[in-house]
């Protein structure tokens, strides 16, 4: 992976640096954001790290996240964008992806320079110098990159937060993305101090009790339609447990675990007849088509869309235009 | 890691084999046992593979596996055990693990040379020529270095073997025995034809029908004290589902989701006041004292015992043995 060389002389050339990732941050945001402030210390460089929300629970053990403050705070303190030097979005290529409508003005008017890291896909990237990577299977894999470019030592701290980023977005190495390269890096990472069963174990082993009871509520919902498995939340189950809309995080996956079922769907109830649709494929159907019916999108194996209408309708629409579109042999 | 040079003397010596692996064979010993198998082919060897029982069903994608047949068979084919001219016991380390008390006789008559690969530790291992490396993380670690030994290719059929073993030893990466060179052999077996996600999905995501539902209802069972999570599965349970109790393979290991807990206790019934006792730590509390307290045993993160009690009081007893123990704090 060749890393721009005008991305190279940016990060030399300038001295203070705003660090941006996306909105619901997860490890590769922020993993790879502080592993970059990591390898600015090193140049002698000033950074900051900002995000809409503060860093979620499972990142918190992250070395270097409490770099990381609100918008809020970095606009409280700096006053104008333009008291920085420069700006990188990282894990994201557009202002959209960080800002809300409301506060998007405030980087609207930066007239410096900017810079996008990111593996996402993307139709119109903000920021002059762009290093778009879709085939990295985490922004981690590229900042890893950046590193040995810039020949800076992979400390324990950087090591926790690319294997961390890296981890998250394979999937704890087992999506399609899981390259040699991969494991090489994961490998390494490994040899400079990162330590995969406590990172696991903070990434996936940290549930509060009422998700993990709100979890058993929605799996007693399980209702298989031949090789569709729909699972459902209701909003009094949120009540009843204690817990929000982010606490359902890779619910959906779980009937894919089940031999006969190709795609997965969680059905979340927003209103009364509304609700958020959440598709996965283990492969060989593309989910992305049927959200996109639906107004919605994403990608082959994951996909999003939203439905009005009762549970028992909702179900029976998401069902013919699967079957429609060939997925239901 | 070095080969002992009597087991690399030994394969280029003897020239029919008879490879064994242990009962309720999972992942790493089938894995290991046909890559094995195919070493011994590029020597040029004869070589055959057989255990107690089938080759369990996510197994069953493994190139070769059908190399496997049962001891049965062997015996009806060839006869007398020293029809062989030598035996290899693989992933386990003596006979008792593969034989029972009915046929046990048949390789006790075994006149020829025994060698023994395995990474389980051991009191009294059979065989003449014993390779013991209770340090590797799983079996095919130790044929993924035979095979470089004999300089033999790695082709995908040997990869994937290995890499399943691999993944199945570490739970996919995230035990504690995934070590940087875990991931550079995982590295090397994508490399060489392994494919991650569908290795995957074999090991974890072929749950039948009724072992998911089964699942749901264990979850119901959900008991949490202090820092002890209880979950229960009753006759009645598997009854209703269609299941036995193979289906409850890595059950007790979902409590331990949640952030608070860090002792998970899976009790099954047996019969009437009866139940065989998983348990799992997070590390920190070593669950294999209260099993020997019980009369059982296992290691420190994973132990078992059987409690003739009814529920509730089993559940006391082992609460007030961890108590006792000072693993709930």
């Amino acid at each position: 992976m060749k890393v721009p060389e005008e991305l190279i002389n940016f990060l030399k050339s300038e001295d203070d640096f705003l660090i941006l990732t996306h909105v619901s941050p997860d490890a590769d945001g922020i993993g790879s954001s502080v592993a970059l402030s990591f390898l600015l210390d090193s140049l002698g460089k000033r950074s900051s790290l900002a995000d809409k929300e503060t860093v979620p629970l499972y990142c918190e053990f992250l070395p270097g996240k409490e770099r990381f403050t609100t918008l809020q705070n970095i606009a409280a303190s700096r006053g104008s964008v333009n008291a920085f030097g420069a700006v990188i979005l990282v894990d994201c290529n557009s202002y959209r992806r960080v800002f809300t409508r409301d506060n998007i003005g405030w980087i609207e008017g930066f007239r410096g320079r900017a810079a996008v890291i990111d593996h996402h896909e993307t139709d119109n990237p903000d920021g002059q110098i762009r290093w778009i990577v879709p085939e990295a299977p985490a922004t981690g894999v590229m900042i890893y990159h950046l590193l040995n470019e810039f020949s800076v030592p992979i400390t324990p701290p950087i090591a926790t937060n690319l294997y961390a980023a890296i981890a998250l977005d394979t999937g704890n190495f087992r999506y399609e993305n899981t390259s040699p390269e991969v494991f090489a890096i994961a490998s390494d990472l490994t040899r400079r101090g990162a330590q995969p069963h406590i990172i696991y174990r903070h990434l996936y082993e940290l549930w509060p009790e009422g998700r993990f009871r709100l979890f058993v509520k929605v799996l007693q919902t399980l209702d298989i339609n031949g090789r569709i498995g729909f699972i459902a939340i209701t909003k009094e189950m949120f009540e009843e447990t204690g817990t929000t809309a982010e606490d359902t995080e890779s619910f959906v996956s779980f009937p894919r675990m089940m031999r006969d079922i190709q795609i997965s769907v969680l059905l979340r109830e927003i209103d009364e007849r509304h609700f958020k649709v959440s598709l996965r494929s283990k492969g060989g159907f593309n989910v992305a088509r049927v959200a996109e019916a639906f107004g919605g999108g994403g990608h082959a194996n994951a996909a999003g869309c939203t439905v009005k209408a009762d549970i028992v309708t909702a179900k029976a629409l998401l069902h013919a235009k699967i079957e429609e579109m060939g997925g239901h042999q």
